[in-house]
């Protein structure tokens, strides 16, 4: 467990970055780098609330097969879905590879509620989750694409975690830094978070000031962006009068 | 219409259970039965409440036909849909197979309020109603895919009234009983209804137990499914202590 | 601009019988004038509110190419998606070919406050916003099919202002009038747009007595459509009652 | 059977003149007289061969249900599939309501051998056959949307025989008269068979001539259409030299 | 690779028998004995030819990410489509899971031809191979859905050599039997192959004699499930006269 | 015209390389310059032959309007899909966006013999051709993605020549060049044209020696890429040999 503790953990100056970011200006961030495939596509919040932070510790399913995907299987401490469920580490996001199938549930609420006490900080699947309206009580931030009753057993074949996955058309390695807000959910590869959660943080403070402006009748030219040398003289004042 | 009224109606303690159980619970009820397609697939609710129960009083729909499908054709007390609307059992759910198709509206407020008026339980479509602002405001359970403005002739021709019929990929025979909560719509095949709805009760008392247990700290080892036997034991403690 | 104005301008009858009026009945009007394709498919309003009514100015993108969607190019005042939200006139409604791609955003919330601020009276995409929590609070009516993230510089090239486009399944000349309300978008072809708001306001007071009569126990026969006589004697007793 | 074969026949120089034209050409012709939705969408041939002409006589499929679609319901002689296919009349086209669903066989090569032994002039289903080399093998025209091994009871239930049915997209109604040329199947509402066969007829001619006047390098100006007067001067000619 | 070894091979009589079999009525077989998804969805065969049977050896892609798949990670041996290539046991046929994506090649005719070179039964894969004509060309089986030229970095990252994988909606296990015909690709649990391989001969023994008697005139009544006691007897004598 | 043919032409020697290249070269040459959707996503060739090369002719589809998009309207000359027709330069592709909407024709065979007739060099579309058996025995290559009967003015209203458009997902400008093979099409930025032919043409014989090494036994580690030092010895070698 020690070792997977490593892997989700974030300087805590990133996870308090990260919190106050939009997964618009992450992504912007990381088109910077290169990187244009980190938004899972097709995901919905169940609930709004703060944004989510945490590492990815991986469940991934494959289609069910009728001889293996039986009630009974849920009796085996083994059984993927369950055993991760109880080994998802302290800090981790929960992300499900359903293959983008949500025609049988990838969780439900007691699983949710299990990973929530356990420390878990969210749950994200490409497929859906049943009892969503119990699951959005919980608090605790979960996405998935829609709300979907039928037991797992009858779609997926729950088969290993912590594998590396495809979710939402993006690729998740154990570890990668899972970021949400009310729009969606990011993938920033692990090895950039705290790179990355620098720069949006300050284009977020630039972008406050932009929209300030914006409102006040600005016009987008020079502003946004900033080719007017102006600008950054505003914005410089506007970062003053705003801390004092 | 007495005839119709007795495929629809249910022993009310059927009925009683049915209003209080999950669909995610009833799937798996109809799962340990050998079911695996009976939640209509991508439906949602226009507005969250009770659950919805009835028998399923049907409409067909197939692709409109220009010559046949204009305005005047409402004028003819036998156009399939108007008739429909008109002949629908109290106490029963309508349920349209628009062929999955959202492109023009299933239906629309008036005819949504007409059934309301008439006893209807509810209303649902694999395709889109229109005016949904107002029929979510009657207040009545309705499920479509998405909203849809235009006016049914442009898509769809009402072709028959209690017909079996697919809707969300499930196929319902009239009389099927229709099980609805915030989450989606279950078909339940007629004869399975008071069985269904007895186990599925028991197994709701059960994971409210099992919830209350997790929220309090409890690993799902051996509580979910309750391979240690002191589960059952805890189980029914709880259930006296609830009582009392 | 006075040619864009010019374009954009609607009678101020005809605009007040529009924000009065459901997309749903909108499209019937159209369809008895041979329209059946004019409700923009798949979209849904970021937050509930009153309709929408302006003139279409158009904003194209094809998808983008790497060598040329940049960070920098936006930097160039004749890009066309700044050039577009810059030269929007007052009055319109900024309607966006992003060929029914969602996976990157078609515009965030920066533009769309610029666009409120320049008097456009909404903003409508067959793609997905970004910052969809900050668009919703400016209250300026939007309409997408789901949020997006990522720039648009991932997959969308702003290539044209004012072409003829599809949005949504539809075509969209420039100064076509676009109505919305909390369904969805409508776009009348200019030339109609006198012509349907008034056949549509007059078959908006008769579905409001209909729906009154059939909540009261009427049956649709005869009341919907009109086909007993007595139906519009009682509707116009109906509205006089309802003038006093 | 008398009745069904009524329904079923056609005129033999209406059938004569669809054998000899193309679907491109009825499209036109029916679009002429307001059709628009009569070519059945994403289907393909197995096999090149001759034009298909016959009456629709119609298999409609609800999706399967666990407890009712058992190998040993193709025991029962009432079995909707089998009954169809010992039903179908001499020179009827046998076309099936697959919901547009592939993912289990439609029909197998057995039941193609049957419908072709008893007449019948082709079958044609929304979703895929099994045994597809076979069945291409017997010569009889079949149009399908892709190869489909696992055996129908997976995905259909055969649910009634000359039911009005979507195939395609297309509303068939039992009696239409099936065209297919290479290209694909296109649905004449029977009422307008001869008329549209006729002027499809001569429709084919003049743009026989047309592809001829083309390929030695006319420009279509003036041509196609015909606008330019001695465009038909030239065609009375081109008739007359043909025939001798 | 001894283990690997044992893992591929089949019994002769076993291989033998389903070279001879169609992958309909292996698909019946297996649905005796409860599976209903074995059939992977939605590909077709490069160029028709011969059955494909051996083990699957499988090859798992999640997304492409900008910064891994470069040109460069193909000099990697360890690289896992490359190391997959080499290390493919002769008699087994490569299974490729590519999420069902094929706007990047998951392979192209050097591996393919490597592949055949080591003794490779055949390559399938739900994404699209590029070079298509010169695969075809190698005369080994291949299945796939669409052509697809784009070098595989562009969409697939190659992650792990016999996973577990999902297939064409099939969960596919290492050593799973793939048998393919000219229609598709079943994929039958490695315990059941012996099994059903025999079934599946008998039956279509079976089936031989009965379209036979179809072509000849036969009713399926009675034929086709055998109810009339006499089919059974006629099917004997057939099968006398055959080996004679 | 003059002008155009500016655009189009292409230097020999490039458009003889060209000739000879894979599509899938040719996606991997532009990679390597940070190109990755290059290739028309979803097209099929209608038959079978030489490479397609020539710079790009665009016409651009909106969704069809039933009081613009009538029969007449072919009667005018300025009329966009027409005059795109009569105006195609020689040397040149037509490319046609259709919104990937096969549903109607975007072309049909006497359009087609006419651009041939012109000295065009293949035609593309992501909707669908009608009369694609004829279309397939003119012997100019065709690109779509299935065929479609319907008469183009069901779906679709031409709207503009020579516009930058978006086909099969990529962007095309006027004047890109446009190669295709039997595998499908790729659309090169024109500045790029002559650089990436002369390294595709090098790479494809660099593949062509590959191809023999593997089919002759060798492993891809070393050769495929070539860490190996020794392979360009035995390229070099190769080189020689096969020229003499």
């Amino acid at each position: 467990m020690a070792k997977a503790e490593t892997v989700i953990g974030l300087v805590e100056d990133t996870r308090h970055k990260l919190m106050q970011v939009s997964t618009a200006t992450l992504t912007t961030a990381l088109f910077k780098r290169g990187f244009r495939n980190v938004f899972l596509q097709g995901l919905c919040r169940l609930k709004p609330g703060e944004n989510m932070v945490g590492g990815a510790f991986t469940l991934r399913y494959i289609p069910a097969r009728e001889d293996l995907d039986v009630l009974a299987s849920f009796e085996d401490h083994s059984h993927a879905q369950r055993k991760g469920v109880e080994e998802c580490p302290d800090g981790a996001v929960f992300v499900i590879d359903s293959r983008g199938d949500a025609s049988a549930a990838s969780a439900g609420c007691i699983l949710a509620a299990r990973l929530q006490a356990r420390g878990c900080r969210g749950i994200v699947t490409d497929g859906g989750f049943r009892d969503t309206p119990d699951i959005a009580a919980l608090g605790m931030p979960a996405f998935h694409s829609r709300p979907s009753a039928p037991t797992n057993l009858i779609k997926h074949h729950a088969v290993a975690i912590n594998d590396p996955i495809a979710c939402g058309g993006v690729s998740v390695f154990p570890g990668d830094v899972m970021v949400a807000d009310n729009e969606g959910v990011v993938c920033i590869p692990r090895h950039l978070a705290d790179d990355v959660a620098g720069e949006a943080a300050e284009m977020t403070q630039f972008e406050d000031f932009v929209l300030e402006m914006v409102k006040e009748g600005a016009s987008i030219f020079g502003l946004y962006p900033p080719t007017d040398p102006e600008t950054m003289t505003l914005f410089s004042e506007w970062k003053r009068n705003r801390k004092t």
